[in-house]
């Protein structure tokens, strides 16, 4: 493995469960960059106490730290890991593949994730929202955004998002189906994120990155 | 200017109050790239009509075609435009400085944007959310953004959101004050972030792009 850079006093603050956290981590897994795991329990309002607030005023969940750099938002964590780690490369060489992949992870990340966001659904029962609209309004994103994404599939190779190995696709799509689950969405429209998903188990970079696998898991 | 790919065929399908169809306005415009554009009413609801569902399934803008090859995701559209017609970059070269670039694009594009978007607030709507929670929504989402924006700008070198270029970052952010005008958020606090826009607003490329001097502008 090529190793450009080392990140010996890099820490990642994550929660298990967390799909933006869990994409970092599979990232980090396919690199085989080691760096320490801090956990915010994002449920029991750990982002906001004044000693996570004082490391990320954001408070938000993934985070990067490194000496006296730092960086939020968990896609330009891993971009910046694939440029500092090219090995495995996350994102194929042309242009057009690039764009593909970019596309795929995008649908994710700006069109299902944000929606289904614990801040969101909070926001939604402070609205008077009931749990079961608020099921009813996670579900309706991840499966309107798996159609989207579903339909971009069946023009790529497999077994992978964009071929046979993983890319930044994969690592925004695993995570989600993991949401998807959760939300009782229903998979069985998916063939090829299913099959997305069987193929990264057989991976032990996603398998360890699992949120039940997690140190702070419940 | 250096031009590696010619998108003689290329058109950009938008709306002119689509604020990530203005991200890559204004994208195409820095580059000096002419492409055909046409334009998809939104709030008319064409996005559904079977005629553009036949050219973009789900229906959303912006959305690339070239030939063969299309593409949604309007930052995907942004980075392969980067990647094809490098001059000028919108990205820095250092890792770091690309990074911190992609975080505050990636603020707006899965943190701000998301949460305003059209078929949201129909569906919130829907929900029996009624108009002045439905704006104080959107208004929410938007000034939390701008606040973790606006710190990571305290860092960075201006008079852009990072040097004096315009970068990805400039791109999101231009737009997303626009958005912020329309639910009145208050912009005060964030001196950089209007700055940025004040800035940007000197440059024809940000001013040509603006949803009001579209052809489809009402």
């Amino acid at each position: 493995m090529t190793k450009t850079a080392d990140h010996d006093a890099a820490v990642l603050y994550g929660y298990f469960r967390s799909s933006a956290a869990y994409r970092v981590r599979i990232a980090l897994n396919l690199k085989g960059v080691v760096v320490a795991q801090r956990y915010v329990h994002l449920r029991d309002g750990e982002q906001n106490l004044e000693a996570y607030r004082w490391i990320n005023p954001a408070g938000s969940v993934p985070f990067w730290r490194e000496g006296d750099f730092d960086l939020a938002q968990s896609l330009a964590i891993i971009e910046y890991l694939d440029e500092t780690h090219p090995e495995p490369p996350l994102l194929p060489r042309d242009p057009r593949a690039r764009a593909i992949v970019r596309e795929m992870a995008y649908a994710v990340a700006c069109d299902i994730h944000p929606l289904g966001n614990l801040r969101i659904l909070k926001r939604l029962t402070e609205l008077g929202i009931d749990e079961i609209e608020r099921a009813r309004w996670s579900k309706q994103w991840i499966e309107q955004g798996f159609v989207a994404i579903e339909a971009r599939l069946s023009q790529t190779p497999g077994p992978f998002a964009y071929g046979d190995q993983p890319t930044l696709a994969d690592l925004c799509i695993v995570p989600q189906v993991f949401n998807a689950r959760r939300f009782d969405a229903d998979l069985a429209p998916f063939e090829r994120i299913r099959q997305i998903e069987a193929e990264a188990m057989k991976l032990d970079a996603f398998v360890a990155a699992e949120p039940g696998r997690q140190p702070d898991a419940e």
